[in-house]
């Protein structure tokens, strides 16, 4: 969190401000996701009580979309913090590809959307299959990137630990290609193998000793 | 506030990330609530005044589900900091703690408009109470899995400190199952009930002397 | 901004805090106000262009009052900031008059959508002004409550400088409430009195010599 | 980082401050982008499959203007960290200056609307492109003002840096200069013309040896 000028000497760009401006974007896109529950208004009194319990019983699979996107969002949001921690300097490359990454955590909620409003819907599934296939891959980008040679971080950061992000950020990216040939085959279980993503990373294997 | 790297020597996410994101999302979600007072456009000019007239006090228990919802989240707002004053360190558990109860701050904007809509149903007031009721749950989790065996907390925190933040923190879950029957048997009265938490919390019993 | 454990030892809440979230409500808020100009979508595309120039036209009032609303905001948050410079400490009441003040800046894109959809209703202006009035309130017994006997201030500030932030924090509800006077005569004009919060502040009386 | 009370000793503001703002209205403008791609809800399941596919082909172009949108935010957000990288105080003339960038900052999404919901449209396309050149035009004078005489920066900061400084800050308002002669002649292609600002920005001349 100490900021020294000589962090960013002839750029300008310190890692503090990428956190604090993702951080904004994550708080923001995961309060939106709920935007997508609102209800239509009824427009007589007497069929309120049958209708708002259709509505609610009907919103059960947009509830679940809602609450899956913003687990897969806070995962993305621990990683992100996970990667800055060890991440000490900031380059032109890094910036664009942290940029690109915004760009599509910014879209989640239009895919959750998407994907709540079509649940029987291949194309609506893989759309939001896709965005977090991409997602994934840019958070492996950027540790791979960061960490190559130690370009980004301290040269005391252990190989191993570098090796443990590579693992753990290669689970979501290839979950989210399995969800996209289910969506493929039968659309309305792609949301449910998501699952697989905090089933994995709670396995031994993809934690620290 | 300062933030050494001792905070997060294996784990790499602190407090301070926690708070900065549940800051952000606190905003958010209050400033959203606003948003369920929109007012339907009128179509002829003629009609306006009327309409408005009309329209501004049919909201007057929107405007006031809307001040309810503020005012809640604020306590709970404060709840948080008081809690995370004390709470020095972070680990896997306390963080997913931590993202299910912003998960249920979320979704208060979507509860509230709920309960704003269908003023006489059992079953929208119902889920604002299931809301909160869960929310404050969360809370209480929170303070007893950091402060068991100064789990998470400095040894040298007072343990009537502890219990404190305990009594404090069942008055709004108790208060919302309260509610809960309530909405149960006259829905219409069921948001009066939640005026008991400021009412309580500012007994001398629930404060530090 | 060095938050010391002792600014809070016993409360628990810290002025960093507030700061923290009051920053993001108006962040926030000053970004809905934008919500207000969406455009209705257009059938076909025959009468695209003569409708949106209508459209465009017909919302310069409401380009107006966003505008204007953005200035009043940025006001407000100048004068937080003034005002919290000096505020060293916060207590429980101190705490409750600012999530109030929090709960009228978050209701300013209603306020602010009502007075742009209803430019010549005398009751949607009225609310406008009744929330830009309790919000000036608001700010001037904050910076009351907290200099009153230095209570939450250094006791070395200047005399002086709290005479200063009593007259400033004054112009905003008097004006708000000239407003008011005008909007029941006349609703179309009342918007053009803010005009006076911006010269009466740029007023060498009213400015640190 | 690190806010000194004599970075404000008569005036309460500092930059952190500013940034702090301005970090929370970037977050929101970019993420407020995407409620433009918002679709319309299907009636009958039956036509779904062939709406959805037309719906997202019919919305490349808005994909394309809420991507350029995101990307021209992102440059100004490094603009403006780049700026104040530099920027040590602020005063009452440079305070105003920021604001009204805020102002035309979070008009983007607006106007972004509006070019994504009539691509054919030059009025709709200038708007965009005006949003875009007086935002360019106060990033500028933001710059020159600060570097006046080192009126807010520090007293070493090198006369180079301050030149290369104003020429980066000349490409944006220069393209979209550019782009609203296209629109004038071809609406449909104005878009595209920003494409030469991150073309521009890449050439040796405008980055730093």
């Amino acid at each position: 969190m100490t900021v020294s000028s000589s962090d960013a000497p002839e750029f300008g760009m310190t890692t503090h401000r990428i956190e604090a401006l993702t951080d904004g974007i994550f708080a923001i896109a995961m309060t939106l996701l709920v935007l997508n529950l609102s209800l239509p208004e009824m427009e007589t009194e007497l069929t309120q009580t049958v209708e708002l319990h259709n509505l609610l019983i009907g919103q059960m699979h947009k509830f679940y979309i809602y609450a899956l996107s913003f687990v897969l969002l806070a995962i993305f949001w621990i990683t992100h913090h996970q990667q800055f921690h060890f991440i000490k300097r900031t380059d032109h490359k890094h910036l664009w590809i942290n940029i690109f990454t915004l760009m599509f955590i910014v879209l989640i909620p239009f895919s959750t959307s998407l994907a709540g409003d079509y649940p029987k819907e291949w194309m609506a599934k893989f759309f939001f299959d896709l965005n977090l296939f991409i997602l994934g891959m840019l958070f492996i980008w950027n540790w791979v990137y960061a960490t190559k040679g130690h370009r980004l971080v301290d040269r005391s950061l252990d190989p191993q630990r570098i090796a443990l992000g590579k693992k753990r950020g290669a689970v979501a990216p290839l979950v989210a290609l399995l969800a996209m040939v289910v969506s493929l085959i039968n659309p309305q279980f792609s949301s449910f193998v998501y699952l697989l993503i905090p089933i994995l990373l709670s396995f031994p294997h993809f934690r620290h000793k």
